[in-house]
Order: structure tokens, then sequence, then C-alpha cells
């Protein structure tokens, strides 16, 4: 089991993924601040990964605060919150979890300051075992849109690297080869982090499920081919409408999946589904620096002195999306109403 | 200007397109077999600088046949041929230069064998000079399709550096300017090799036109955003019913067009004219290696003992393609004819 993010001893400890797939090397964060900054250069990343290192986030920055009344001490905890909130702005997750640890600490303003913070790092680690059940059901209710002999097409990775464990998209993947079918993928290197050529194709390779990998260019190719069954990708905000903001690139997918009559499913939790929005126009879409699409392994692939850009998301149409698979069930277009019942749900 | 390639005193002379943008530096080719190795290791690459390097490389061969009659000499001259047209397989203009050669060799039997040679030698010069005027009559119908103001999204290197001179769809982009209209150009870095990145940014800024740098995966969602108003490409080969061979990753930039309707132009000469295909599916697509995917820079971007593929070209289909651009006019469909009459002209 490949151990993306855990909490222990008042330490957060993380794989490195920028150092991936040539070194297995890991950071520990002990403070709000690292853990703000790991979110910030992707050390880790992948929308419910940066929701639980959020939660622990949190829970560092509560330890440090002397504070002897709840009012006091949930101020100071408020300005943390704000300064981690502003690591990354695409993935819902991240507020999401940070809104989380800010309820439970409202929920227990009783307590003692001490049994608050403990309260808040129960509360961490219940996100973190949560993740990876959610995770499971997710993967339990995709696999059923698997059949065997498959081969699907993902994007960036959404596997247990960009969660705590088992993967969105990648957790359809390994639900399906638990239920006995025999699954290949096919793996977008997804530049310019080459998130799928450095993490997608490690993590499967260390589960020994077989992968292939293309250059993003090449993905039409092998769907006018037939080669591609189905398309999965995780979600870094799902918009009401069903609008789907994930990793640059999701969009050209599912363009590509549309023109050759391949299925296109998005899995992500329901923390990532943001209702407040009405359509994927209002999710702001970071743009991150040019050094990241000009250098690859700190070496220059372009002429100094001309102008690059780096959107690092896009947004898909809701109607480029067949499904959205979720921990509590498979929405389907009109996912306004979909999605509302999903939320709703138990 | 940008000498792609030179023939003089008995030298093929090359500028080194492995190594752009960061080291300037060129090779020479003394015989066939250089010529053919600089073919297939991509030291010069581009359909129609490829048709150039070909015919010079016969000029070379020739001049080393000892042979006291025609047919003995044109013997010798066919086998190496048979082995430089076995370079690389998609660009048909590899093969139109060496035919245009041999045709000529044949034209010629009664000339003593210097005078043959000499011939041959003229001949390849003409090529290139031939390829030159090409682009430039290619780029006056071509810019007649842009307008003031807009901006042309690009996929790999179609450049100078891809002809003898001036380009195809780069042509395009030079005459538009130099009809004083005020153009920019999106360039997709074009994985794996980045000629994009590394050739087509590096010589628009050479000759100040502005260029903004996008992964492959970004042009769609430029294109969602309406910051694309066309786009134009070279081509490897076009078979008789317009379908394009093109750089992998073509097909997908003409579906992403389709989808957002913005007009999808192909540049390129009617040597890359293959009518003795009657469709795409009968182009041969050249499979290149994995190292080529994986390594960056010399170091490797992906976990090692995994599948990775790399066809190094796809096809575009007609229904996909706005117009082709030729030096004899522009061809729409339905392309059976169209392109007939192209060939057929003047």
């Amino acid at each position: 089991m490949i151990k993306t993010i855990e909490y222990v001893n008042g330490v957060v400890r993380m794989i490195d993924q920028t150092r991936l797939p040539t070194e297995k090397v890991f950071v520990d964060c002990k403070t709000i601040e690292e853990v703000g900054e790991a979110i910030k250069t992707m050390v880790i990343r992948g929308a419910p990964a940066i929701g639980v290192a959020a939660a622990m986030g949190v829970s560092l920055g509560a330890d440090t605060i002397a504070a002897s009344n709840f009012d006091a001490f949930f101020k100071r905890m408020e300005q943390q919150c704000d300064l981690l909130g502003k690591s990354r702005p695409t993935a819902v997750n991240l507020s999401w979890a940070i809104n989380r640890m800010k309820q439970v600490a409202r929920d227990a303003k009783n307590l003692s300051i001490p049994e608050l913070k403990a309260r808040l790092k129960e509360e961490a680690l219940t996100i973190r075992t949560e993740d990876i059940s959610i995770n499971q059901s997710m993967g339990k209710h995709g696999q059923t849109l698997v059949k065997d002999g498959n081969v699907i097409l993902t994007h960036c990775n959404a596997g247990a690297l960009a969660t705590a464990g088992f993967g969105t998209a990648l957790g359809v993947v390994r639900a399906s080869v638990n239920a006995g079918k025999n699954i290949r993928v096919l793996a977008n290197e997804t530049r310019p982090f080459l998130q799928g050529a450095r993490l997608t194709a490690w993590e499967l390779k260390e589960d020994n499920i077989p992968v292939k990998l293309i250059t993003d260019s090449m993905c039409g190719f092998f769907m006018k081919k037939g080669e591609v069954d189905l398309i999965v990708v995780g979600a870094d905000r799902i918009a009401g409408n069903g609008d789907v903001a994930n990793k640059i690139g999701t969009y050209m997918v599912a363009v590509l999946a549309k023109e050759n009559n391949i299925p296109f499913y998005v899995a992500a939790p329901v923390s990532t589904l943001d209702l407040s929005l009405c359509s994927g126009d209002k999710i702001p879409i970071e743009e991150r620096t040019a050094e990241e699409v000009v250098n690859i392994n700190s070496k220059r692939i372009a002429p100094e002195g001309i102008e690059v850009a780096h959107p690092a998301f896009d947004i898909t149409p809701n109607n480029l999306v067949t499904a959205i698979i979720t921990e509590k069930g498979i929405a389907r277009a009109p996912f306004t109403e979909s999605l509302k019942a999903i939320v709703n749900k138990k």
C-alpha cells in the first residue's frame, strides 16, 4: 500500500511527488506553513490528498495556538486557515477540508483548549481514513461500468497518490482488478508536470496493473484506432451543473472521446462537488509558473525570451461527461438534479 | 534567413535540429549514408526538408559510383536509393525526391557519366531552390485566409527548418506578416520530440514574430476560450481523398478545432500529395523508439519496466480539414476532385 500521507507524532509525512519515480523520499511537515508550502509546490497534489493534507495542517496550526478561551483560539485558527486556503485555488477539497475543521472547532467550543486540539487532530485522522473508504466505495460503483478485457484511458494522476489511498479514477481501475477483471490502462503523460508518466505509471506498476504510457497528443490516435474502451479521470472541482474542473488536457480528452463515441467518466468524492457554483465558468483556474513548462529535468526545452502559458486546469462541459462516479452512486445527466440527489442521499 | 540545408563543395550541411535551440551547430554529410542517418535520427526533419536532403544525398551517392556505362551506373544508383528510401516511412517527399532524381538520370542517359553526375547535382540544387519559391507561393495563397490581428495555432514545426526555407505552415504566417498583418502564433510544444518548443518557437523568435508556447494539452483550452482564430499545420503525406498524415497530435488539434468551429488548414507542397493512395488508412505510420518518449534532456521521466508507445504520426480525416493550401492554390472538399485539379494545374 502506497503511503501518500500520514500524521504521526505531530508530524505530517508525505511522499515527495515532485521526485517520484526516480527517488522515493519523504517530506516531514511540522507546521501549517510547511503543509501550505508542500501543497503549493506540489510535493502533495490531487484534490482529495490536498484536502487530507489541509486538515492535518489545520491541526498542526491549532496545536501552536496559545489561547485561554475559544473565541481567541478560533480567531487565530481562522487566520491560519485563511492563509492555508490560498495555497492553491482550483481544487475545492482544500476549502472543504478547512471548513470541516472549522465546523468541528465550533461544535466543540465548550471543550477545554487541549481537548479541542485533540478533537481537531482526531478529525484530521478521520478525514484521512474516510478518504480511503470513500475511494473504495467509489471503486465499487465505478467498476460496474468496466468490462473484463477493457482498456481504460486516464489523464493525470487520480490514484493512490492523489488521495489518502486507493485513488478515485485509479480506484475504479483497482476495484475492477479486485473484481477479477482483466484491465489495462493507457496513461497520458500529462504535461507539463508529467503526473501520468511519473505517478500513474509508477503506482500502477507497483500494483502490477498493466500500463502503457503515451504522450497526451497520442490519446486521440489510440481512441480512433478503437484501442480505448472507456475513459476515467478525477476532478478538482465539479460545479452544480456537472461541469468538471480537472488537470489541463482533460477537456481535450473529453472532446476526443465524444468524437470517437467512447464513454467519458469522472470519478470524484462528494467533497469535490461545489453545488454553490451553477457552472464551471465560475471555477478559478490556477495559472502556474512558465518555468514548469519550459524546464524539464532542470534543462530548458525552449528558447529564452518567448511568452509561455501555463493554465493548470481546464473545464470539461457537462455535455461531454457520460457520468460522474461518487462514493454514493453514479450521477448522470441532467446533473443539476442528479448531483443534488447524490449530495442529499442517506 | 535560417539556413536549414545547403550543398556546397560536395558537402551537405544541415543545422542540427536535435540540438536547437540551446546549441546552434551544423552537421556535414559527405556520403549518402550520412544523409540517410541524419534523416533517420532527425538531425533534419520535416517532409519538404527531408525531400531536399534526399535529393542531395542521391547526388552524393552518384558521385561515388565508378561505372563506365549508364546501365551499370543506374543499377548502383537504384541500390543506393532503395537504402536511402528506407530511412523514414511516412513523409512521401522522401520517395518523391528519390523518384525525381531517378527520372532525371533516366532522361540524361545519353550524357557521359561525369556529365550525368553534374546533372544530378544541379537537380538537387534546383529542388532546394524550388522548395523555397514553392513555400513563398503557398504563403501567398495561404495569407488570403488570415486576417489582421489573428492568432494562428500550429502544431509541430512546419517552418523554415522543416523545408529549405520560409516554411509551409509558418510560410503562411510569414507571408501574412509580410502582407502587413499583425499576427500572433500559439505553438504547441509537440511532444515527444518538442519540435514546437525547440524549433517553431526558436525560428519565430529569430524573425521577431510573436509566439506563445503551450503544451499540447492546452490547445483545446485556448480554442474554447476563443483565443485561436485559425489553425495551420504542415503535412507529411496527403492521400487522394484529402486525409492528412502529419505529426502525432495533429488529429487531436483537428478534432478540437471542429468542436470549437475553428478553421483547420493544412499547408503542403504538391510533392506531399500522394494521389496513388485513395485514403489515409494506406499511409504507413512510423513507430519510433520509446526512448524518445521517456527520456527528456537525457533523464528519465517515467519508471523503468513499463510499456511505452511512440507512433510518430497520425491521420486527420478529410472531414476535419477546412482546406489544403498548396503552391498552386487552395483545395477544398470534395478533395478527391480538388486535389486532382491542383496536381494537373498549369
